[in-house]
C-alpha cells in the first residue's frame, strides 16, 4: 500500500445542467480524505450553478481563475451538449487540464474531454444509454462499450452516473491503497464494484451481446 | 401501476455539515421526475450551505419560509450532532413535518427525526457504523439493526448514505410504479437493491450475527 504524503488538488468542472450525482458521488469519496485531497469547484463564474436535477452547487472560482489541478473531474449531464459547442471553453479545458496528474470524467463528461482533444489516442468509456453521443464527439478515441470504467495511462473515464462512485473508490485504491478505499466504501454502505469490466448496462442497452 | 396526476413538493432539510450524498443520491432520482416532484431546498437561511465533504449546496429558502412539504427528506452527516441540541430547530421540524404525506431520512437523519419526536412509536433504521448514536436520541423508536431501509406507515428511514439511493428508488416505485423506478435506476446505471432487508453492513458492523 502506497501512501502519498502530499495533498492533491481535485478540481471539479461545473456547468449549467451538470448531472448532480456525477459530481456528488465521487466527492462523497474524495471529500472523506481532506488531508490528502483538497476539493476546488470551478464553474463559468464563481457562485451557484444549477444541476440538471434542479439543486444548485457553488463554484469556488470561475474557469479563468481555476487553480492548477492535480486531478480534473468532468461530470456529464444534459448541459454537456452545449459545452461541446463552446470553442472558448474547450480551448480553456484542453490547456488547463493537459498538465494534470490525472484527468477523469463521469458519464457523458468523456464526450466533453473527447471534444476537447484530451482523449486523442486513449481508450475511454461513457454513459451506456447514450453511447453514440460521446462517440460522435471524436473518432480519435478508442471507445470501449463494455466497462464500468476505463483506465488508460492517466485518463480515467467512467460509465453512467453511479459508475463514477465505483471509479472514485478505485482511484483512491490506486493512489492510497486498498484498505483506505474499502473503508470509504464501507463507511457509506456502498457495495463497491471492484471489477472495471462489470457492466450489465452495456448488455441492457444492446451495446454488447448478453 | 398507479400514476398520481398531481405534483408533490419534496423539501430537503439542509444544515451545516450535512452529508453530501445523503442529499444528492435521492435527488438524482427525484430530480428526474420534474412533472411529478418539485424540489425545494431549505436551510438555516437562504443561500449556500456547506456539506461535511466541503462542497456547498444552495438553500432556496430558510426554515421559517419553507413551503408546506408533501415529502420531507432529512439527511445525516456530522452536522446532525449539533442539530439535536437545537431545541428551536427541533420544534420547527416537528411542527413543519408532522402533516407531510411522507417523512423520510437518510443515514443519521433518523436520529434527528427521532430527537424531534417524529419517530415516536415507529420502526426505523439508520447508519450502521454509528448505530448507537441515533438510538441514543430516543427510546420511543423501535430501532431495526438489519435493514437497507424501513417503511412504517408514512415514515421511510434508510441506512447509511448510499442506502438512501435504494430507498429513493423504492419510494418512486411506491408512488409511481415499478416500471418508472426501474427505468430511473437503469438510467443512472445503478444496481438497485430492491430488498429492504438486504444489509451486509449490519453484519460487518457487528449489529447482527453473520
Amino acid at each position: 500500500m502506497t501512501i502519498a504524503a502530499e495533498s492533491r488538488r481535485l478540481c471539479v468542472v461545473l456547468f449549467d445542467g451538470f448531472e448532480l450525482l456525477d459530481v456528488a458521488g465521487p466527492l462523497e469519496i474524495f471529500g472523506a480524505l481532506p488531508d490528502r485531497i483538497q476539493i476546488e469547484m470551478v464553474g463559468p463564474a464563481k457562485g451557484a450553478i444549477r444541476s440538471a436535477q434542479g439543486p444548485q452547487v457553488v463554484a469556488d472560482r470561475g474557469y479563468r481563475e481555476a487553480s492548477q489541478p492535480a486531478i480534473v473531474l468532468v461530470p456529464g449531464g444534459i448541459g454537456s451538449r452545449q459545452l461541446v459547442a463552446d470553442d472558448t471553453f474547450l480551448e480553456w479545458l484542453r490547456n488547463w487540464a493537459s498538465s494534470a496528474e490525472l484527468v477523469t470524467s463521469v458519464c457523458t463528461g468523456s464526450g466533453v474531454l473527447a471534444k476537447a482533444g484530451l482523449l486523442d489516442g486513449y481508450r475511454a468509456t461513457s454513459n451506456k444509454r447514450n453511447f453514440d453521443w460521446p462517440k460522435s464527439q471524436s473518432d480519435l478515441v478508442d471507445w470501449v462499450p463494455r466497462a464500468r470504467w476505463v483506465v488508460d495511462r492517466n485518463r480515467w473515464t467512467s460509465s453512467g452516473v453511479a459508475a463514477g462512485i465505483d471509479m472514485a473508490i478505485a482511484l483512491v485504491a490506486h493512489l492510497y491503497g486498498d484498505k483506505i478505499a474499502t473503508n470509504l466504501a464501507d463507511r457509506i454502505e456502498f457495495e463497491w464494484h471492484r471489477d472495471p469490466s462489470w457492466d450489465p448496462f452495456a448488455v441492457k442497452n444492446g451495446l454488447v451481446p448478453g
